[in-house]
């Protein structure tokens, strides 16, 4: 059996791990980003990780794939403009470089859209033809994979699925624009929704725990946040016409208390496509999304010739 | 030479042409669609128009493509619910009708979609790859060409580019949604926000010639006009990332006085996509978009097998 290697750095930790071509997760680790130490520290920590899991799993690995937030250039491999969260990565060849340092090819991903790809294949859009995976957490993110491959835009680009504008009067985001879906449907807009009114320093989990618990003012907030998601959903099914979206990130752990007001703003706004026909579920991957999807961009691209 | 038939069934008149595989328009003909005197009085005239053409352009013609309003079972070629404008025609499977009639296959799109084959194929989205076609007119519709093919949703659905949200407190649309794009951006949208205002029962043309002409009032509608469209066109960058949108319909003729601030607007709003890799350009085909697109639509699905 031939094992895949993934590497996902986020703003707070890094996660690799090894993952089989059947999509089991058979290591893993994980430390902090502690983006402080610089790239070459970084660095010497994923390839440390990378060896660790190798051996727990039983030897080398035949490719690697690698997931970051951010927009990236994925066509060869190197980080785009991440100086905001990892000052010092911007423009590296991370891919290239892990290539040399293993002897592997490798691949680099937007962290959504690998969360994506991992979530069709083995996950909770297997089968679908026209996918969307959706993130609700600190932003909104999303990933489109149509008929089995990534949708990529010009040069390669990436969709900001998040950051579509549903009313030009709302908040201003980091993106630029008024009133973009997650300026309004976000973990922290919920929250600030919420501090604007109520004493409690609520984030989105607490408030929604709340709402579970019967707590009218948390209701009325989980009803809020339940229009805007369908807002934007109502909007990705008019756009995209898709077969099945997969809602993940830590507000979706919420979903039921979402779910209803949801659909009826799906059904009320999308009404001249058959969104009847869009499975919208659950994401099946939690905090291991973007590795199992960056084992999965490594056999999309590499894995007919790759695999020793 | 191998000619293409092709005919575009609209509201208020029904075209027909023939095509090369060129893509040089070799005869046309037209009329009324004159819903009222029925379905097969509709299709006898669309038999004779086909006759009529074909003899123009020398002969017979190996294919049929044929576009019309509505959202229809594309995969099959039968008409979907076309009732509000050609009652008697729902349903019908038009495709195995004159393909029967004429001894050739034929092919049946949504129009929009039609002409955005027509304008990659031939016109101004020459080249793209990720290409999206919006016409503006009575309404607002599109079609998207991704890597030479049109890209279809569940079950062959036609997204519907023009109806999705971009301020839920605007007004309700036909489609149910308060606030979509057509109902702020449309011509009738245009000239509902002059007609509120001004004495003058003025249309979108109209108001666009005034704001030429340097009028204060009509440069304001303008203004406005620009920055609808612009916010529609920016969530279009932001979520399909394209290099090409081409943009045709009545008030495209307008084109040059929205445009600079559609372009203001996308620089605001899509900063996360490389908008300045998007060229923004007007449609080559006016009335003969559809007849073209349809053409091209036989040619993508039959063209290699069926041409004779």
């Amino acid at each position: 059996m031939s094992i895949i290697g993934a590497v996902d750095i986020g703003g707070t930790k890094i996660s690799v791990a090894m993952v089989s071509p059947e999509g089991e997760l058979l290591a893993k680790a994980e430390g902090p980003t502690a983006p402080e130490r610089g790239f070459d520290d970084g660095m010497a920590r994923i390839r440390a990780m990378l060896e660790e899991t190798a051996a727990q799993a039983g030897g080398s690995f035949a490719g690697l794939g690698i997931g970051c937030t951010g927009r990236h250039d994925v066509l060869n491999g190197s980080l785009g403009d991440v100086g905001a969260f990892l000052p010092g990565w911007d423009g590296a060849p991370i891919a290239r470089l892990l290539s040399e340092a293993f002897g592997v090819t490798a691949v680099l991903e937007n962290d959504c859209d690998a969360a994506a790809l991992g979530e069709v294949a083995w996950g909770a859009g297997r089968g679908a033809q026209k996918f969307i995976y959706i993130t609700v957490s600190t932003g909104i993110g999303g990933g489109l994979v149509f008929d089995g491959q990534l949708y990529r835009g010009v040069g390669g680009a990436h969709p900001e699925i998040g950051h579509h504008v549903i009313d030009p009067g709302g908040e201003k985001c980091f993106c630029g624009a008024h009133g973009c879906w997650e300026s309004f449907a976000s973990g922290p807009a919920m929250a600030r929704w919420w501090q604007a009114r109520y004493p409690e320093p609520w984030d989105a989990g607490q408030i929604c725990r709340a709402a579970a618990a019967g707590d009218e003012r948390a209701k009325e907030a989980v009803e809020r946040e339940a229009r805007y998601l369908g807002i934007g959903l109502a909007n990705l099914i008019t756009l995209y016409a898709p077969d099945c979206i997969a809602l993940g990130g830590g507000v979706m752990r919420s979903l039921d208390l979402f779910l209803p007001t949801i659909r009826s703003v799906i059904q009320q706004q999308a009404g001249l496509v058959p969104h009847h026909k869009v499975r919208l579920v659950p994401a099946r991957y939690g905090t291991e999304a973007v590795l199992m999807g960056a084992a999965k961009a490594w056999m999309l691209r590499y894995g007919q010739k790759g695999i020793a």
